[in-house]
């Protein structure tokens, strides 16, 4: 394991959702697709130009980005400011665990739609090559501590490793996570152990 | 140094404003006083029912708790969700260290007040005697780390401390920190070590 390669790019995740085939279409009509406004860094994602509303008990957040492609299940990611302002309660979750996560109503135009569960907080979480994990000595699934240098310096202690050769090397954060620590797009994160 | 006071409350600061008397009586009318709502865990320090507005050049935001007893010049702390709301860009400083800080519009009901300096997001901080400095092992003004176990774990690297036998012990942070580490109210935090 070298130094050099114990730092990756940070990348700050604004709240969005995932829409899946079936509900795309009950918002944006029938036969409706995503059109992409721009890739994302993991290959194949890209930002729709696609924005819906998401409403809660105690509020609602317009201009929700879409991301595509469409997926198996609608998932919606938000922080806890977010949850705080909508009134939900949705659990911290990998991506694509949303099995009795938080229900919310989603609005386009004159269309909504309340979907019963899906709207998770992301764990923070590192995408990388197997090629990566074997460089920076972790695997898959486990659980690491990432500091970031900034004005106001924090150590994330549960973030995940998610390893995929269909992956780039990127660490996720959400907006408090960002926020927190005065972290900036790309800024870059350092692993500095195993931990919880 | 013993384990047991390793550990001391952490306790979450919304937003709020503390104003001078000149602030209080221009917003508030002459001879205006503040009227104690409930009394902070700081001695002395009590939260006021009076609430004012705060406006920057992209948002506003309602509601923000002014704290007593007046000080010798208005301050408001916000975090930096808040500033991006505002669309304003305040500097992380110590609770006193305004200087050179952001301004902002003071809002309540028809009167309002622009201070061109005054709002900062606060450094977090901990709150402690000269014996809990002795116990903890650190000084004044000293930047230390402080971990929090939380389903979110985060360690927070810039922390002051800050010294008076007027405080008791207490850590603040405000609530970007909190929701970066799902942090509620009355968590503990640990002292990890002198850092930055």
């Amino acid at each position: 394991m070298t130094t050099a390669i114990k730092t990756f790019p940070v990348a700050i995740s604004a709240r969005h959702i995932h829409l899946s085939e079936e509900d795309l279409q009950a918002l944006f009509g029938p036969n409706a697709t995503l059109t992409k406004d721009f890739d994302l860094s993991q290959p194949g994602q890209f930002a729709a130009k696609e924005r819906v509303s998401i409403e809660g008990p105690k509020g609602i957040i317009h201009n929700v980005r879409v991301l595509g492609p469409v997926r198996a299940a609608t998932q919606v990611e938000v922080s806890r400011t977010d949850a705080m302002k909508l009134g939900i309660y949705p659990p911290l979750r990998q991506s694509g665990d949303i099995d009795n996560s938080a229900g919310i109503k989603l609005l386009y135009g004159e269309r909504e739609l309340v979907i019963p569960q899906g709207v998770i907080i992301a764990q923070a979480h590192i995408h990388m090559t197997e090629e990566d994990a074997q460089a920076l000595a972790v695997h898959n699934n486990e659980v690491v501590a990432v500091e970031v240098v900034s004005e106001r310096p924090v150590t994330f202690r549960g973030v995940v490793v998610r390893v995929s050769n269909d992956f780039s090397l990127e660490m996720h954060i959400d907006t408090d996570e960002a926020n927190a620590g005065f972290i900036e797009q790309q800024a870059q994160g350092k692993l500095v152990k195993a931990s919880l």
